[in-house]
């Protein structure tokens, strides 16, 4: 299987580059959120939705050439994206994320609500000035669908009654909905038919979905470097996400421990152990791989070029995370 | 003088309803935001800024009625800022904002956190369907306003070397850009000539800096009932406005005060007490007037009616607020 370096190599030097313009955008002039952007936009982290963006680009290019409004869409979509997990660590009191240092528990809370409102704020305003009300419209969707979807969680939150198309909607609107926007538009500033326009958005909707639901069977399956064993993050939050609510299904004593948010001594070792011994993580990954299969069937118009076989090799990267 | 009440009159139903609206748009389906949002728009703010939109859109349209995009354009206003004030409050740890419990204290800054974002992600979809490029971008260049003087503020602090032109872009970008854009952004959605549009930026651009001035006299001026005298908040939280700037020129003495950020006893009385004998409040006095004059003269074009007479009573009732 490829690593994720080797698929995102066509555009390898491209998203470099991205990397350091977003570092000297966000950062002139202010020495702490210039700090604070070598930390979120350093080397070393995956990015691969403006990496997404940067191969769909260069797919539909018909010389191969990137243009400077789509490699400007990649960095908005990375702000964007960066701006929500900034603000979203605050709302969550993460003191990490995958292994490295928030901004608000590395400097403080402010300096992760400047730096958020401030990458917001640059990425609306490239975004109104790539000049293009649908590009527009499909971006500030995706805004909206973030903090809908932030206010979703917290609602949905150690609520064992709710159903599997909510925790979906919970998962398009924080994850797959960026993707699956920025797909369409790079669509629309690339002057691909309507139809194909669509596909883009299905490729990108349901490629996040993917990733989102395979995020979550990792949460039950991989074990935490501390801990020796998995660390059923998202459950001990009271985020009941695919493995939790289908175990439910099958057994409803979860719901008593769910409902009384952990709150007995090894009542969360107790749901861990109801979910690991249920059919739920295999109806999990079942869902994982037809989301994966549809985001694939997506784009197979797409003419052939490396960029395009790095594409199509994305759903079954997404799914080789769990084996 | 007319009392805001008397000069909001021509569309005091119409700013009933925004608010109706605001409430609603935000609140709807989560209880904690809803309770924040039944905070932020209740009845008895001022709501000036909408105010003048509306004002502006009622004296330059032809039959005196408000489209629904012209209303749209005063809620959008009122929510970007909405939530740059709730986040700002965070960023300054303000308990209170003229006399009412900030979203911060009510509730926590996670919820101040979450209201913000979903106010300008509310703000930033409505924006883009008012289906018009130039509105967008206008809007869009105040939401980076907005943060860029959030950012200066903070790296102006207790410096005593700043200039007034710092001081005054500082009071731009936070106050004047939401004002002479969004006036402009009106004038854009009914068709005003190249010329007259520039002028609509200049009121509201004039009008602005002589509110900012005017608020920063009165830090310096205006009894806190609790103190029983000024509170000179900016000045001990290291914001150097005007009167400071001025009073600075003519007695370097208090450059000292300031850098040591006023650390020995009796520092701030001692600074404060240098301000208020300088000459630097009626300097700053006539700052302001100037600015009101020239938002006055830059309407005077607009064919009379009762709004337009509202408006060119504005900059009077900012500076009233001195005596």
């Amino acid at each position: 299987m490829a690593t994720v370096t080797e698929l995102l190599q066509p555009i390898e030097s491209d998203l470099e580059h991205l990397l350091k313009d977003l570092r000297m955008l966000i950062g002139s002039g202010h020495p702490i959120l210039q700090a604070a952007a070598e930390h979120l936009f350093s080397a070393g982290g995956k990015r691969i939705r403006p990496g997404i963006v940067l191969l769909l680009s260069k797919a539909l290019s018909v010389d191969g050439n990137l243009s400077s409004r789509h490699r400007r869409l990649a960095e908005i979509t990375e702000m964007i994206h960066t701006a929500s997990l900034v603000h979203d660590d605050v709302l969550d009191d993460a003191s990490t994320r995958r292994g490295v240092d928030t901004v608000h528990s590395r400097f403080d809370h402010k300096v992760a609500v400047l730096a958020g409102d401030f990458l917001f704020a640059q990425a609306s305003w490239h975004l109104a000035n790539l000049d293009n009300l649908d590009v527009v419209k499909l971006l500030s969707r995706v805004i909206m669908d973030l903090a809908e979807g932030e206010v979703k969680q917290g609602l949905y939150k150690y609520d064992s009654k709710q159903s599997i198309e909510t925790y979906l909607e919970k998962s398009y609107c924080k994850t797959a909905s960026l993707i699956a926007n920025s797909a369409q538009a790079v669509g629309v500033l690339s002057d691909i038919s309507e139809n194909h326009l669509k596909d883009l958005y299905t490729f990108g909707k349901q490629l996040g979905l993917a990733f989102q639901v395979v995020d979550d069977i990792l949460d039950f399956t991989s074990n935490d470097e501390q801990l020796g064993k998995p660390a059923a993050n998202d459950l001990a939050s009271g985020y009941l996400t695919a493995p939790a609510l289908y175990a439910l299904e099958e057994n409803n004593s979860l719901s008593k421990l769910i409902e009384r948010e952990f709150s007995s001594e090894g009542d969360l070792d107790h749901a861990f152990n109801i979910v690991r011994d249920s059919n739920a993580i295999p109806r999990t990954r079942k869902l994982a791989e037809k989301f994966a299969q549809r985001s694939y069937e997506a784009i197979k118009w797409i003419p052939d070029s490396p960029s395009k076989d790095a594409l199509l090799l994305l759903p079954d990267y997404v799914l080789a995370r769990l084996y």
